[in-house]
């Protein structure tokens, strides 16, 4: 199927900022709630949300097999589940509604008026109800960095690391849309020198600076997915603040992972861009340091040149960019991580998430966590507004960006995911 | 609210076989197909499985705060969120229908055709929509055994078990009720000596004993549950079968846990025993080790009286029970496990499924997983009609059953988680 969508010349009739993250050859995916509180699918052109449920109910996706309720929905699940066919259908169809020269809904006031808001009229939702999350390990980078500072350079890597993606499965309850804010997570510590733990808040809370692909239903249990087919069975990409408790894990994770320290809090931005829209950013993945097993092994370009930063913002104060990453450095593919997953036969459902890990890339400006950044504390981040941090502070903001740019093809991104942390919860006393 | 459900000298108006898991006193909750195909919640009494769906259509549950729907479901996820009272008005009531002395239903002919079923005639489905699926270590036996194995003996528990109930997220997907089989993994694994990984399937597929409770939605992102609460929220039990392919664990789990060695099938007894049916069975957890932090300590019995067995049965052949051992052993009890899951603000939801670990007892004939009873394949277990076992053989079928009996209450038990290890599955060539 030709991607119709994606021709880097189509402009659209709505009016978009420049270098917007929304341009017309994007058309992501999420859920809103509409100053009507409805719960609606919709997409994002520019700074416009546009009810998908409204544009389906009037008619504008006619011919396209989809079931009358499909968008009339609080999750992207039922989407999702219905495959690429469908997904590159109803995106294509976007693409001609709202290119420049389309009469049919840019004449049509009362249907505009229907289906499209401006962006400060809704409240965006989690876009899929989630439900398994995986989370990769696949930066050579993070996992280097991490092995050097627990277990020193000469042991940094575990000996698998090479051989597999390492991965762990996370928590979904607690996965939340950007927006939306968290408190510092309580737990079990060992303070240094100790023998026994105290409990309290964790004083080591620290971002991590993820992707996250999401999936449509691939297998049944007993099957797997070749690398080849992977990509056939990826929705598309957020973006994925992976929030920990350093002093926690460190405590807890010997010898099942990490737990606690993990499952407080986990931030997605709510706009999935597909697969489609990201297909003119194809880049190689880093060469294999070590020969791949058959089912890992994999043709063509696989990765994305996606640009990705970290800003932090102390409260009432502007931001600093503290860090500048790119999902092209991630050393595991998305093809070959699916295909690791499913090797067992383990199936995976349609609204799976599978996080890519800690996005670090070569340089210290590179890293994805306060822990590579600060360096275990050892050389605190400096803000541009003054003062520096070691790891997150009480309200502070962290927000993750990221965007695929080259000189021929527009502007695709992902917008962002903004979070708060908000001191320890209190409980109100009943 | 009192439990009238639970009077012991209660009888019903159904046959029921002598000693069977499932008298008037037990009340299980669980998923069926029936003989017309139509999916329901039911309850199970003797050999029959009844239709709460019917039932309720036919008003049997009137003046009970129920939406028409409730049970008309294929998960018990909704019925679970409605709350711990709602269950024991339900428990209770389908108690006094099926006693012996009350004839609305059993001289009804026409509604007891409607709402009655032999076991044989329907299918059992999973009984919830698992959200979250956590498994916990919680048996000090078993965490002993397998510290010892691959430790030694000075280092068998690590510095953290005796202080916090340690645990990781495992996958929903691949958990399945009993009966349906499963295929033998493959992945990859390291061979003893060797430097490099191989791929295959496993050869040390094992079985682990174990019960899993299920929860109603508990607390909100950020808040906590004390262990006072804990039981509040917990819906009930089943048996639990957490499949593991030890050569792929080996080679895998460092550093963040196990992940294909675990998620490749997960099976669980059909019906969910509530809490509420299990109360007379309370008894003490093991006495703790280490003095407790606040947020870990408890007051009075949280622990329940489970007598559990594994039996191993070859394809054709007779089974042979290999291991007996009991809930009563866990050492940390499941209060303490939910008030460390959320003493960070993970959000439990109704449906979330949370393990045991392995429930190893004191003796050798209680260990509950091949692992342990081989020790590692170094002394293989006898079968009565010959031949020995390291670990699952193709065509083998593992089956964990469950009960609870004293001298002055009905057995309740939970019936079986019945699973059957087909050899490596084969793809049908396109």
């Amino acid at each position: 199927m030709p991607l119709a969508a994606n021709d880097p010349t189509r402009k659209t009739w709505l009016k978009t900022p420049k270098n917007t993250d929304f341009p017309i050859q994007n058309i992501p995916f999420g859920v809103f709630l509409t100053r009507d509180d409805v719960i609606t699918i919709g997409t994002r052109i520019g700074n416009y949300a546009i009810d998908l449920g409204a544009l389906h109910q009037l008619g504008y996706f006619e011919g396209i097999p989809l079931t009358d309720d499909i968008f009339l929905q609080d999750t992207l699940n039922d989407f999702i589940a219905d495959g690429r066919k469908t997904w590159r259908l109803v995106r294509n169809r976007i693409s001609e509604l709202f290119e420049e020269n389309n009469p049919a809904l840019r004449e049509n006031k009362k249907d505009r008026a229907t289906v499209i808001f401006d962006l400060s009229e809704v409240e965006m939702q989690l876009p899929v109800q989630i439900g398994d999350y995986t989370d990769f390990y696949s930066s050579i980078e993070h996992a280097t960095n991490v092995g050097t500072m627990f277990r020193g350079k000469e042991n940094a890597l575990m000996p698998n690391w090479l051989h597999l993606p390492v991965a762990y499965h996370g928590r979904s309850s607690s996965i939340i849309p950007s927006g939306i804010p968290i408190h510092r997570p309580q737990s079990q510590k060992l303070p240094n020198g100790a023998t026994e733990p105290i409990f309290g808040p964790s004083r080591q809370v620290d971002f991590e600076l993820e992707m996250a692909f999401i999936t449509t239903a691939a297998n049944n249990l007993g099957e797997s997915i070749t690398t080849k087919d992977a990509e056939e069975n990826i929705f598309g990409l957020v973006l994925f603040n992976d929030w920990s408790a350093r002093d926690i894990q460190k405590w807890e994770y010997v010898p099942l992972g990490p737990f606690l320290s993990k499952n407080f809090a986990s931030s997605i931005s709510p706009w999935i861009v597909t697969l489609d829209a990201l297909e003119p950013f194809r880049t190689d993945s880093p060469k294999p340091q070590k020969e791949l097993l058959p089912y890992l092994q994999y043709e063509g370009k696989k990765s994305f040149d996606i640009k990705l930063e970290v800003a932090l913002q102390p409260d009432g104060k502007k931001e600093t960019v503290i860090a500048k990453s790119n999902f092209k450095y991630m050393y595991w593919n998305m093809s070959q991580q699916l295909a690791h997953h499913t090797v067992n036969g383990c199936p995976v459902n349609a609204g799976d998430m599978m996080g890519s890990g800690t996005l670090s890339g070569p340089t210290p400006d590179s890293y994805g966590s306060m822990l590579e950044l600060s360096w275990k504390g050892e050389r605190p981040v400096r803000l541009d507004e003054g003062g520096d941090r070691k790891f997150i502070r009480d309200h502070d903001t962290v927000i993750i960006r990221g965007h695929c740019k080259t000189k021929e093809y527009p502007r695709i991104g992902f917008g962002e995911v903004s979070t708060k942390l908000l001191p320890v919860f209190q409980p109100k006393t009943k």
